[in-house]
């Protein structure tokens, strides 16, 4: 069976939505989502607020209730028939989100296996014969399968993988 | 660089020397380690004993304060200069175990990087050009590179791969 190693935040669980909803809650504000192309939540606010959004992912907690992207969970069921597949994502960056994200997946993907997950660093370690991924830095150094972008507001600009805008295209490339 | 890929319990950190140690501590008595080739602790003491012993890796806080192994810190180190170096732990099977095991390598090998840290279930996702590690289940499907057997009670029956029977044998190796 072909591996395919799948990113969490901002392939199968939605942080960039989370991060946006609590900076507008927090700050009574709202996000001007046009200048998002290319960039960061925290890119495009007042610095002063900057350095809290920045911090959101050392809260405890805030990985455990993000929204899952919509037909996340019934692709990967049916991934899993045809495919070997894995969630591969950088927690290590943040530690505090260990048992969030351990029981996020409990939750939101119940028939998933523990042995199917990594945490991890650098994703050069993960030999897979694809990696979709919203980060160029991981797609990058990913040498063992095809690296594939999935769509986020701060890559809007890279054009040198596969792209995915959303689970329809993962779906339609897959199966 | 090549890859080396470093399992943690019982190459690294000395899982079965605290699960006796403990094992001993609470029954009041003594292993009889002549017994332990090609065994694990709970296959050679009385069965009612053996359930708490298997749970003993369920244990906030087990993982802890193992012993680090003779030589590891120095031999990491070492290996650092010429390799790159990635600790790959079945830390998904104890999810209680997460914080415990990055704190561990924070205190015993404090140069140590999170981006070269991986907790993961199966261990075919990894490609190394070496697995170092004490289980068969984990060697046999490992493809990318070479799988290397350390020495620990439970595998002394296995002829099917390189062995290491401690870090200096590791250090001539690789070094």
């Amino acid at each position: 069976m072909k591996k395919i190693a799948l990113d969490m935040d901002d392939v199968i669980a939605d942080y960039v939505g989370k991060a946006i909803k609590t900076y507008e809650e927090e700050f009574d504000t709202k996000v001007d989502k046009s200048l998002m192309d290319g960039k960061k939540v925290w890119q495009i606010i007042p610095e002063e607020h900057a350095k809290v959004v920045r911090s959101f992912p050392y809260r405890a907690g805030f990985f455990r209730d993000l929204a899952i992207k919509p037909g996340a969970r019934e692709t990967i069921e049916e991934l899993q028939q045809k495919y070997e597949v894995f969630i591969v994502t950088a927690a290590m960056e943040f530690p505090g989100s260990f048992l969030d994200k351990y029981e996020w997946i409990k939750e939101y993907l119940p028939n998933f296996s523990w042995r199917n997950l990594v945490f991890c660093g650098h994703k050069h370690i993960i030999d897979a014969d694809y990696l979709v991924d919203d980060h160029d830095k991981n797609l990058n150094t990913f040498t063992s399968g095809e690296p594939i972008l999935f769509s986020a507001p701060h890559n809007t600009h890279l054009d040198c993988y596969r792209r995915f805008d959303n689970w329809q295209d993962l779906h339609d490339y897959f199966l």
